[in-house]
């Protein structure tokens, strides 16, 4: 990997999965921008790209487009691939050096629990740490709300200290949002991954011609989440910090599975 | 979700991410299907979808389709979806009833330390423990080998112990194969997860037209990894076992992140 930071001010990267035109990168652009003494550019996929995983592009060429967005005072480009993609392209070859800090979103919609699996926006941050780069994903807990602004002064609240203090190696901070107004959030609360289970996933239907097919629909199940989860942190009003680690080792089993006799 | 099982053999999905009709699910699929006592079904993306990550898809429906393939004993799916949409919908909707395991492999090439993020043969396997399901990833570290025989038994050695021994809930076993003839096999090793980065990962090329892209591309560095790895097991002519957790919270973050101050 380049190394490409010699000297400069902390170069900021912001990424998303809802594509460069969405408002929720826009309203951290905007605050991003009035932070001193930071350099900010915007690389993110050309259109929505939701649940896209960590998907990246292998068998077809990758084109960054310089986009022009009214109101923005720093870099912006749109990328013809994944979340994942974007962030990786530009951290490796489109920034003049190498990011201090990736910050994906403001999602639209939670990123919570085992959700966090099928998230674009988490993936994006996650070529942070992959890289050596502290990360920063941040969601709007709401399909609906269009205020991103209490959502944007804790991104950059939480980007200062980042900067600050650092990020142990290989970590990323998972943050949502209530889509609450200002004095009606709680506090910050930080919390561990909790679980999240759908029923009724799949619509069944059959097509004109009379073939069957399936559309991934689903209800989330309510389920007893730990009191110091995300999943109940934001329900309870509280804006959730989750640290999450690249290593997905589970090592509590290690000594287990060293008892099971195998014959190669 | 459902619980269709009540009675019945012990049902196992294969699934993968080379495709239904790629020679390593084949090659397992024969294994399987010799264990007495065991019904298996295989449900697996219509075509190749490496790097899928676990993108599912939510915006397009998905059409399974029953596929002959010569010498299959057992039922077999197409879907037009990436590896996680194969495995959940398998799951949740064409399974006759919910599975006891499930296999995501042979895959043709390693899935090993930082990589797993990338992998669609380990999305399509944790799919399992999402649904409560235990689940094994399997590939055979080579682009070039076609000899799938010393990762097929090991697969079905493995599979027999996890339906009689059992996993703990949320855990998947992700194992790596060296491309070595049977006699040359050290053993087998538990690991966890090493690290794996790349260097002059993008290709810049210009089109016809004059316009800038990037292919991914990159090569492999030469990192140090302990002893106890996957990377560092199988480069040493071990089978690699990782037990991998649904859980990514850094636990050991949590208490330094509390001790921060914020401002709601």
């Amino acid at each position: 990997m380049q190394q490409r930071r010699v000297t400069g001010l902390p170069l900021v990267l912001l990424t998303n999965d809802d594509g460069i035109f969405a408002p929720g990168i826009s309203a951290l652009r905007q605050r991003m921008e009035q932070v001193e003494g930071t350099e900010v550019w915007s690389v993110a996929p050309d259109r929505e790209r939701s649940a896209s995983g960590h998907a990246i592009t292998m068998y077809r060429p990758l084109f960054p487009i310089p986009v022009e967005i009214p109101g923005a005072k720093s870099p912006c480009y749109s990328v013809t691939g994944t979340p994942a993609d974007s962030a990786k392209l530009a951290i490796e070859a489109l920034l003049p050096r190498r990011p201090d800090l990736v910050i994906s979103g403001i999602n639209k919609g939670a990123n919570l629990g085992t959700d966090l699996f099928y998230s674009g926006t988490v993936a994006a941050a996650l070529e942070g740490p992959i890289l050596g780069i502290p990360a920063i994903a941040i969601s709007l807990n709401s399909f609906t709300s269009t205020d991103y602004s209490v959502a944007a002064d804790f991104a950059v609240q939480l980007a200062k200290k980042v900067l600050a203090e650092g990020l142990p190696k290989g970590t990323l901070l998972n943050v949502n949002v209530p889509p609450l107004p200002r004095d009606q959030i709680k506090g910050v609360r930080i919390t561990r991954m909790g679980e999240r289970l759908y029923k009724d996933q799949w619509d069944r239907r059959v097509d004109p011609r009379g073939r069957t097919y399936y559309w991934l629909a689903g209800q989330l199940m309510e389920i007893d989440n730990p009191e110091d989860s995300d999943v109940v942190a934001t329900e309870q009003g509280y804006i959730s910090v989750t640290p999450v680690q690249l290593d997905l080792t589970r090592h509590d089993q290690l000594e287990r599975l060293r008892g099971w006799d195998f014959e190669p």
